[in-house]
């Protein structure tokens, strides 16, 4: 046995015992964790310090560094959240259907845990404190592996929520965090079969593709997020400026930014100059097909292929004049990422024909695709956004990291 | 673009439209095919002919040459088979929840097709059919790769399907077959990401140990049954040994059938015996412990280390003597394969315990493993059993095809 199958199997040990933990049991260990961070705050920061030392020397990105950063607000934040997912619904154990069968037996389907997460990450601590409290409340142990650069915090963070969950009855094992960070061990963790149920990368583009194209373990790919905003003929233009408005500039670096504006031709000679304004405050810099660089002349930059393709998290714009509904929903089909599609009309028909016939985890009609996250869509926190169409789909909550059981009450029944 | 890659673009492309068919479009396909099936028996039956010559060559099993073969009752059968799924209801569309949010929107959750099912299976003709229809049924296309033995049945099967699909107006595409049987076209399949949504093996272990190995895809496990009956000191033993032979002895080659007893040694002395006339009918073979094999002397051998772990899909039974529920559940995590787990007792306490501590798709009190199946479990058809707890457990029915999407009614919404 490898030193991560010793890992694996003491993690399996353990969520045979978590599984069948009520919900009680598992409120109280989170509410365990949350006080256990309080307590020890020195402890994580001093930690953290050291990271932070060590990302200065080698020189790391400011925006990497403040991802990285902790202090004793996001303690507080890190506790808090932990509170709230004591306070969810615990969602195993609900019977999803239950009937009688022609021969007499009764037939019941379950609601259970996973079993094994892993959770491959970059160097967020906040990931390894949320990930560890969600999976803990739907039941399931987890293996967490996050990035090189945050090891001293996750290392401070992991030792502390195992020791809350000992002292609550439940094994340290529940949560365990893979203290070797070369990529040879996330390789290991990918192919980590008969110990893991699931995989979840939680990152950037790179670690997604990484693990989606090496894992032989389940994977759900979560997180990546080329949204269109397709402003219609028939559309409220000033609705329409303010939903691209919000859509791309609220927050650029989330997945459920708009990345690319597609507006009809009809409405584009009067809708850009309304929108130019609005974006120029936050200086977006505009990619424009030929027909929009025409209306918009200095403002903006020739669009290139690659543009249609890219999420670029960041405040540069997209912009296609297309010839209505049919192009702009072939368009999305083609350069969409399934994640968050919308449209902007006051004509019936095609709001319905927009609902029905984009393909992604949430399409919205006359609302900005920023809503697409857990909190808004009433699951409480989550785990991450799926954009793949199998087991989760969208944002995904505690209910999410669970399966099913069939359970059978016989007779004496044979077949 | 590969050829695949151009396959893969002409079946997205079809799954378009078949995605926002109706539950009418749908049927009449299906029951195109079935018109043309019944109608075209004389060309299937040709077209395997000259597979079963060539696998008559080859000097192929008789076994294999049994699931490679058909006649005018198979073709009926399939034809029923369709006319069946026909008649289930359509799992697309249905509105899961549906809330008034917080700033107004008002959010549905829908059921809609997965999108693009690949089928990789062994020479099953019968597959190529039953895989298209569930697809259909549920809105989805569907790439099949079918084993080289089967290829003649398969063109032909496949060609009148697409050519019954397209006179009802839907885009032949719906459904293709991979002509290429090599190895090599095999893995380009579990690679083709951007096209295809899932990947479902259906066959052998070494079937689906290849798949997980090597597919980029999203892929669903499905089949492989080590299924054990648990018999308890506080067992009726009568109705125990009557759910031994039919779990063993009904179809002996199926995922669900039983390869392991476990039996208390409270009650081991008593049962075995009773039970071993009942095998000795069917000529099973017994592979003990060293205590089962004290009581059965003779008539049974030692069981090896490799026996815990081996679907047998034959007339052997691998036996236990244990010292109770604990190390029978115990035995059950260690070498189980999460199909289907029974336990035979009339105590209360350990039949709750069984159901709730087993991990596995169907848990049984006093029933036979063998009823794990998707028309017992009222789910209609199957396409498979899953062994694996992300996204579908256990029996496989068109709604187990189907994936979600949010659709979000604002009226101007920004976050």
């Amino acid at each position: 046995m490898t030193e991560l199958e010793t890992l694996g199997a003491a993690v399996k040990a353990a969520e045979r015992k978590l599984s069948i933990a009520n919900t009680k049991q598992k409120n109280d260990a989170l509410l365990a964790i949350r006080a256990a961070l309080l307590e020890n705050k020195a402890r994580i920061l001093e930690a953290n310090a050291a990271d932070m030392a060590a990302a200065k020397e080698n020189g790391l990105k400011s925006a990497f560094q403040d991802r990285l950063l902790l202090n004793d607000k996001r303690i507080e934040d890190f506790a808090k959240g932990v509170a709230d997912v004591a306070a969810l619904p615990d969602p195993i154990g609900e019977v999803i259907s239950m009937n009688d069968s022609a021969t007499g037996m009764t037939i019941g389907k379950k609601r259970v845990p996973l079993g094994v997460i892993g959770i491959i990450y970059e160097a967020r601590p906040n990931v390894t404190v949320d990930a560890a409290a969600l999976c803990l409340k739907s039941g399931n142990a987890c293996i967490l592996r996050g990035g090189k650069e945050a090891i001293r915090s996750n290392t401070v963070l992991a030792d502390i929520m195992r020791g809350a969950i000992e002292s609550a009855g439940l094994p340290a094992d529940c949560v365990a965090l893979i203290h070797d960070t070369s990529r040879e061990s996330a390789k290991e963790l990918m192919g980590l079969r008969g110990y893991l149920d699931v995989l979840i990368p939680r990152g950037g583009a790179g670690l997604i593709d990484s693990v989606v194209q090496n894992a032989s373990v389940p994977v759900i790919e979560t997180g990546r997020g080329n949204c269109h905003v397709y402003v219609d003929d028939d559309a409220d233009l000033e609705m329409a400026a303010n939903i691209v408005e919000n859509a791309k500039c609220s927050r650029p670096s989330v997945c459920n930014a708009m990345e690319t504006l597609l507006v009809s031709e009809k409405v584009a000679a009067k809708f850009l100059p309304l929108l130019l304004p609005r974006l120029q405050k936050y200086s977006v810099e505009l990619r424009c097909d030929e027909k929009a660089l025409k209306i918009l002349g200095d403002a903006a930059i020739p669009a290139t292929e690659a543009d249609w393709g890219t999420e670029y998290d960041d405040y540069i714009l997209a912009v296609k004049v297309v010839s209505g509904i049919d192009e702009a929903m072939d368009h999305i089909a083609c350069y969409g990422s399934g994640h968050s599609e919308a449209i902007v009309t006051t004509d019936y028909a095609k709001s319905q024909r927009f609902l029905r016939e984009v393909d992604a985890a949430a399409v919205y009609v006359n609302a900005s695709t920023r809503f697409t996250d857990g909190g808004e869509f009433g699951l409480g926190a989550e785990i991450g956004i799926s954009t793949q169409k199998l087991h989760a789909r969208g944002p995904m909550g505690v209910r999410e990291l669970t399966s099913c059981k069939y359970v059978i009450y016989g007779s004496g029944q044979i077949r």
